[in-house]
């Protein structure tokens, strides 16, 4: 065995991919919550991007150097990417309150950035989980990520509904339609993260 | 061989997301020319969407469970994957008639809908061509999609430009240009499905 | 080794694929810059955009038959799909000040422009290194491309910003979003063709 590089431990950094993508959406919370300090609040969640962009990159590189993974190497991938995903959409959301100067905030993008950062958060435990074999409990989180990411789905239509019903301004219009469209996408990357996570669990379990 | 599970029919359950994906462009043209009960005719399209959803969900716990394939893995999850995909952006549509409270067909949706209803009814063809081994068929019906999804494309433009160069309300163009775009990437889906379709058949061929 | 058909030039065709994609992005510059005879430089990009095409459509097919490929059958599929859809952005950006009947240039659509140009004559050097295997050169070129790239999103945020401040018209503001956002993406699918490349230098280095 002495011909083998130690074996990468990618859920180990698929751990700290999790947690900072949690960090990144609490923050988000955090923004919409209390609508001041702008400018530093979206810095903050443009470092916790950064740093998931060198995490992803540092799984890319393993992955392309790794003999044997402990799964697929297309499941390592897929992980890595959609988590990253996510983050950067997080970000996009973050700034775009920034370059579109939104002086008010929204009670629909606060509920659904809300749901997001549940989900979010039911992917950590969903990796820790995977980590330790516990591939029932892994279904069970895949479950509550599906049915998380069927809510904000749901709000998010319902605020595009509400936006149209009741904004008069057609910029404005423009513009929150535009963070909401983001705020979905980053559900939809959390159900990849979902689907994913079943994928390796029926290959394992 | 009795170590072996009973193999997957793919090309059945393909078969039926392709009826599945059939019916529901059928439900939209429907919605589009006749512009009442509006609420209830979504619904059905959201139920067809939901089959959908089963099905995609079907093949790939099959898949992920399958030893052997009659077609490669990687095209098995593309096919269904964009499958998926066509169903989801038609229901997209269907739903964005009602989130955005449309008062008012508009004759470039209900033909590039047309459109998309015949693309759609060409991939049923050639998914059963596939199964039958018609490699040629397939291949001719292939051609067909691209040249329908060429189509849809000219008109997509089409209407976009009547519909900067005749609406004069933003708010009528946010919402129309947001339908149009999904028609069009629905089309694109097909276009994959296309592509996938060559692709299998060149390893078979 | 008669039995095996004569190894596709995979290089050769990434080759005229990349110049092609230069020559796009060239026009493009020049129609924003010189911006008369639209019709005439738009119809120029569109050939380009059909040139690069036919390319893809060689590689897939030649991918799909053949047994033995220089560089992972994965990283041939992404290389050619991703450089395909720089073109196809480039095309769309184009078409679309067309579709718009866009009557004035934007200083900052220039300036990306001429940015994305640059990274698709960096795609052009590496892919030139890659077929000589300098590995090294190769990866000096990715951090290139992904420098210009990161510049390509800060300028699309500003132009972002300024147009959202600036423009009073949301019709306009709508036309520049979507051609912005055109724009911005074929950066991404550059930045995309660099991670293929490190990719495949990490596998081969």
């Amino acid at each position: 065995m002495k011909f083998f590089p130690k074996e990468t431990d990618f859920f180990a950094i698929f751990d700290q991919m999790a947690s900072n993508a949690s960090h990144a959406t609490a923050l988000l919370v955090d923004l919409l919550k209390n609508f001041k300090d702008i400018e530093d609040r979206v810095q903050k969640i443009y470092n916790a991007e950064q740093d998931g962009d060198m995490l992803t990159h540092d799984v890319m590189k393993k992955l392309n150097k790794s003999f044997l993974t402990p799964i697929d190497r297309e499941d390592i991938h897929a992980l890595a990417s959609r988590m990253d995903d996510i983050l950067d959409l997080v970000w996009a959301v973050a700034d775009r309150i920034k370059i579109f100067n939104i002086s008010k905030p929204s009670e629909d993008a606060l509920s659904i950035a809300g749901d997001l950062d549940r989900t979010v958060d039911v992917i950590n435990r969903a990796i820790t989980e995977l980590r330790n074999k516990k591939y029932e409990h892994v279904q069970d989180l895949c479950i509550e990520i599906n049915r998380l990411e069927n809510r904000i789905d749901r709000n998010y239509k319902a605020a595009l509904a509400r936006l149209f019903e009741k904004e008069p301004d057609p910029i404005l219009i423009i513009k929150w339609k535009d963070i909401y469209e983001h705020l979905e996408e980053a559900a939809n990357r959390c159900e990849d993260v979902a689907n994913t996570l079943e994928a390796i669990i029926l290959k394992h379990g």
